[in-house]
């Protein structure tokens, strides 16, 4: 029953073969019927998987030399390529011996990773304005020696004297301070500092536990670590605990991204057996390198770090701890938990005190995570009158929409675009990277702003916005997003990827190397984005019986830059036309919630006070979402009518245009 | 400035030099003026350091073959030895590159491990007669699938039910049940066990824990593991938390008996950076060998076992949970706790569930432990009006004396000698040991039982007592203890280690090799071991004000075998010259205290209360203790009218034999 080549491979199976890798020049001996991909992770390379592994993104491609495979799936690949040998790592199985070329894929996200960690204006943190009881107290305590008559025990003298001097009752030990307590006792000639966690979120009046002990009357510092775990990138902010000042920040791309861009191809490839536990190495082995840096910077020591507060998406948050992420992705839409139970640093692996606890803030649902509840205890607008909505931004888009009475919420999904990844020159706002850009009507040459004033990398998510907005008003693209490549400039131009803008010229960037641009594809990407927020923000409102042109504030968070042009988002249609005084910029407001939980025990009691009030609305069970979404994929939107001051810009500058030609 | 080869040598540093191990064939690198011990420490090969490498034992001791090397000590070696190239690897550095033969010492301990866990008919367990609250409960629960109506997280729709179908209220997860919930909540459609904690020794009324979860109706059985950790020995023993059954147990020496035999040895040993990590991870490995045993003979997973209880001595559950030690060994004597946090599992590296507590039961002060209050626990004198003395003889002897009114309690060093460690033919009590031995008058040939009536491998505790007491009253040995060879059998002779007894040659015995004896070093190790029990018991009596006669009952415990054989004990002078009737043999009091907390959270309660209750008398600093310990020197004892029933044996046999011959 001779079916051809490829038929007859598949049945040689129970054999192994040797797959060679170029140019690494690497062998590994696997079963015949691997796939590609498995056979390229056991020889410790890797090719990016940003769909999971699904066939759908044709990112992990690889050239084979020598040998024949089976492709499962050959999507995105021309018969061309296939001729050439190029195949998907995902979908295709070895035959037989062979080799194949890995294109060095992971140089992108290396360089990125650089210029992220480079200086930059340091963020603003809010603090607290009651000052509560703090999460970690220190005292010196002066223990009397023990003798042959008295010769009680080191810790329950210590107990003993915290009781009778700072009347702390049911003080536990942990194992750190009490396996160092004996030497610490005597080097400090019986006067030693404690340091004594007075609660915390799982038993905010529960037993005081003795972190960690100095000798003599330390003054070193406390330290605390707000955490920001995006599905793109990560935001560590580390605090003086006493005071609550910010001490140090750090960013990187999430490790992750390696294993798909967005939480849904997280999560399917988590579903393969060991990577729930390489995704949490993965985030975990992040946060670690960021916290190093910032220790090594202000030399300080992992142990003086005696708390982490967490704040992350449903799915990064599962991630984060090793949970079951699948429920999340099917219908109807289940996390593990919303709470999660604080844990010990030592269990989850990470760099600080041993007995620290990393608290995860909790969730409302599958797509409304503890980067919405952070990001909202940061807005404060649930203790104002005024009808709010606040948008946050991200690899999803969530917003919450309320006052001091009520809060609704829900969340769509707006892709990395704004978040400057899975465009052509996206990049996340570092330095480097284009913040603003202007076009000149006539020339329609750019001049663009980036942030550290350094010469351009990419485009950070501030960016594409500030660039499509004037893309639009200069004519360079049209309603529904297709660039005009009408020979009026040379930026504009038809590449391989389709038509394009070319917004620096390699020999303009820090590279050197590449053009930055922006293509068709990367604006349809753009374009559902904000679409996604558009028609979120309009549905969240219907379903209260308000419109949108009631709401009184708009709160914008999320990782664009260090600023959004509140003009240029209207003039795209993400953000609805009302003044721009009703607009208020916040930055990352999931880490920074992060960090007024971190600096104040009765702003972490509250996030979860807020978990409990907000009602959730499941988009995807609404058919006005999907109605609205389509309406909102034009540039403003279908409805003019809805923007009236773009439509007016729109005519004086075509008014400028015919008067100055 | 030559001051010889050896001065020489010495100031040779800064090099490398190559040490070349035999037999087996191991080198390793290491600076000039290494100690030998830790370059064979390097290669991966060990040396005995019973003494804590502090070059008294002598039994680190191997051959130079090639090369020099300086000795720092060279005690317990003759002129000959060293000529031979003898030498004490603790004492010794290297000085050039050497060629070393390396006994393998590891034998004998590997011997009796496997004899250890041979079959031996199972122990007696006590358990509580009011059956308390549980440890652990299991619940049936079935919860409302999901819906988009209703997408609750799962673990707050399981609480949900467990709150409204078992009147369970504050739940927490553990992290192992919340990421294995999703899944186990479908594959069970709905319904699943729940194993929740009721509380623990840290917060005995404290939320429930949800430990585990499993799909569907499940019947596996809820396990927990009573650990004894001996400085000798470690003794497990595997419950059903359900009834209590005993379901398994196993003892093994315990692996730090290669770092030194007594605690004291093994404080020493601590003081070496790395070491106090070494002896956690020895003690560590040695319960997990037991448990893998334990579990893969009754076909059970780690994951079952939701609680251990440990008792151990004060040192031991130092070393077990890491703490620093010293302070154990130097006046006054102050341990780093009395009362330690119960730690889950996997922060100890034991195979069992992760989030299962791990809980040392509470120490009294340095030498009075857990092994005690676990072993009084037992014993339940604490309910009784009669006045009871519990000794525990293990390598340290403990005492409690008192009733339902006062507890007062003491510690002496007895040495390893009654646990068969430190004694030539000595052995634990398990197959193969000699545990009763009758002499005959006239030929003064032996007869003997062993344990599971095996051929002899060594000596027992109780062996050691019964044969004792035998040869006193056969003249073999005199009231000091020395032995009488003087040719009326070849059984008395004088061998390198001086005059000895042969109570079984080799030929007779299971291994075939060597005779099986008992030397006059040995009979002044028992001495001073027995005396230290005999006078600690003496000085806890005065100290109250009476004479030991006074005591109306005398519970034993330690490992000396199935039983001790009062009438020897009494004629040795080990135990008081009381009728036999107030004497009971408990065996290991320790382990079934244990035993008894794991089984009953009353139980567990009464330890704590019974450790505040007790009143420690320091014998170091009692004059009234030397006085005492070298009176008891003697077999019975100085002053004989304390022994009266003795007397009046010794005088009967005289009688007998005159009359006889």
């Amino acid at each position: 029953m001779s079916q051809g080549n490829g038929m007859r491979a598949e049945e040689n199976d129970g054999g192994q073969c040797v797959v060679r890798l170029e140019p690494s020049e690497r062998t590994v001996e696997v079963p015949v019927g691997t796939l590609l991909e498995e056979a390229i992770s056991q020889a410790g390379l890797h090719v990016p998987l940003p769909c999971g592994g699904q066939g759908r993104c044709g990112r992990c491609v690889v050239q084979v030399r020598e040998g024949s495979v089976r492709r499962r799936s050959a999507l995105r690949l021309s018969e061309d390529d296939i001729q050439q040998g190029y195949a998907l790592a995902c979908q295709t199985l070895v035959n037989e011996d062979v080799t194949v070329w890995v294109p060095p894929h992971e140089e992108q996200i290396q360089r990125l990773e650089a210029g992220d960690r480079a200086e930059k204006a340091a963020p603003e943190v809010v603090l607290c304005e009651h000052p509560g009881k703090p999460w970690i107290e220190r005292y010196h305590v002066t223990v009397e020696p023990p003798t042959m008559g008295d010769n009680t025990p080191d810790f329950e003298r210590l107990k003993r004297e915290l009781t009778s001097q700072h009347g702390l009752r049911d003080v536990r030990p942990t194992l750190t301070a009490l396996a160092k307590l004996p030497k610490v006792l005597r080097e400090g000639e019986w006067t030693v500092t404690v340091e004594v966690e007075q609660g915390n979120s799982d038993s905010p009046d529960g037993p005081y536990r003795l972190l960690d002990v100095l000798p003599g009357k330390a003054e070193t510092q406390v330290l605390g670590l707000a955490i920001d775990i995006g599905t793109t990138s990560v935001a560590t902010y580390l605090a003086d605990m006493r005071d609550g000042r910010l001490l140090d920040h750090a960013s990187a791309f999430n490790n992750q991204i390696a294993c798909g861009e967005d939480v849904i191809s997280r999560i399917v490839y988590a579903r393969q057996p060991g990577h729930r536990e390489e995704l949490q190495g993965r985030v975990v082995a992040t946060i670690n390198a960021l916290m190093d840096d910032m220790l090594a910077r202000q030399e300080l020591a992992p142990e003086q770090i005696a708390l982490a507060m967490v704040a992350g998406n449903t799915t990064m948050t599962h991630l984060f701890l090793g949970l079951e992420p699948q429920y999340i992705r099917l219908e109807p839409y289940v996390p593990a938990a919303g709470r999660f139970p604080p844990l010990p640093a030592a269990r989850l692996g990470l760099h600080m005190h041993p007995d620290a606890l990393v608290d995860c803030l909790p969730a409302v649902g599958a797509y409304v995570g503890g980067d919405i509840t952070s990001g909202l205890l940061r807005t404060g607008m649930y203790e104002e009158e005024a009808l709010t909505l606040f948008i946050d931004v991200g690899t999803n888009g969530e917003m919450v929409l309320g006052n001091s009475e009520w809060l609704i919420t829900c969340a769509c999904s707006a892709g990395p675009a704004f978040e400057g990844a899975g465009a052509t020159s996206g990049m996340p706002a570092v330095t480097g990277a284009i913040e603003q850009v202007w076009i000149d009507p006539r020339t329609l040459e750019p001049t663009w702003t980036t942030l550290g004033d350094a010469p351009p990398l990419g485009i950070c998510g501030s960016g594409m916005i500030s660039l499509l907005g004037e893309m639009m008003v200069t004519g360079v693209i049209d309603k529904s997003g297709r660039v005009a490549v009408d020979g009026r400039s040379p930026r504009l131009r038809r590449s391989e990827a389709g038509p394009e803008y070319v917004v620096a010229w390699a020999a303009d960037t820090e590279t050197g190397q590449e053009d930055i641009v922006l293509t068709e594809t990367d604006i349809q990407n753009l374009l559902r984005a904000k679409a996604a927020v558009y028609a979120g923000a309009t549905v969240l409102c219907e379903s209260v019986g308000l419109a949108i042109t009631d709401v009184e504030r708009v709160l914008i968070g999320g990782g664009f830059g260090r600023h959004i042009d509140v003009e240029k988002a209207i003039q795209l249609g993400l953000l609805p036309d009302m003044p721009w005084d009703r607009f208020t910029y916040l930055g990352n407001t999931s880490i920074q919630g992060a960090y007024l939980a971190l600096t104040c025990r009765d702003s972490r009691a509250q996030v979860d006070d807020l978990a409990g009030k907000m009602t959730y609305l499941e988009l995807s069970a609404d058919n006005r979402f999907m109605d609205a979404f389509t309406s909102a994929l034009f540039i403003p939107h279908t409805d003019e009518s809805l923007f009236p001051s773009v439509q007016q810009t729109l005519a004086e500058l075509r008014a400028q245009g015919e008067s100055g030609s």
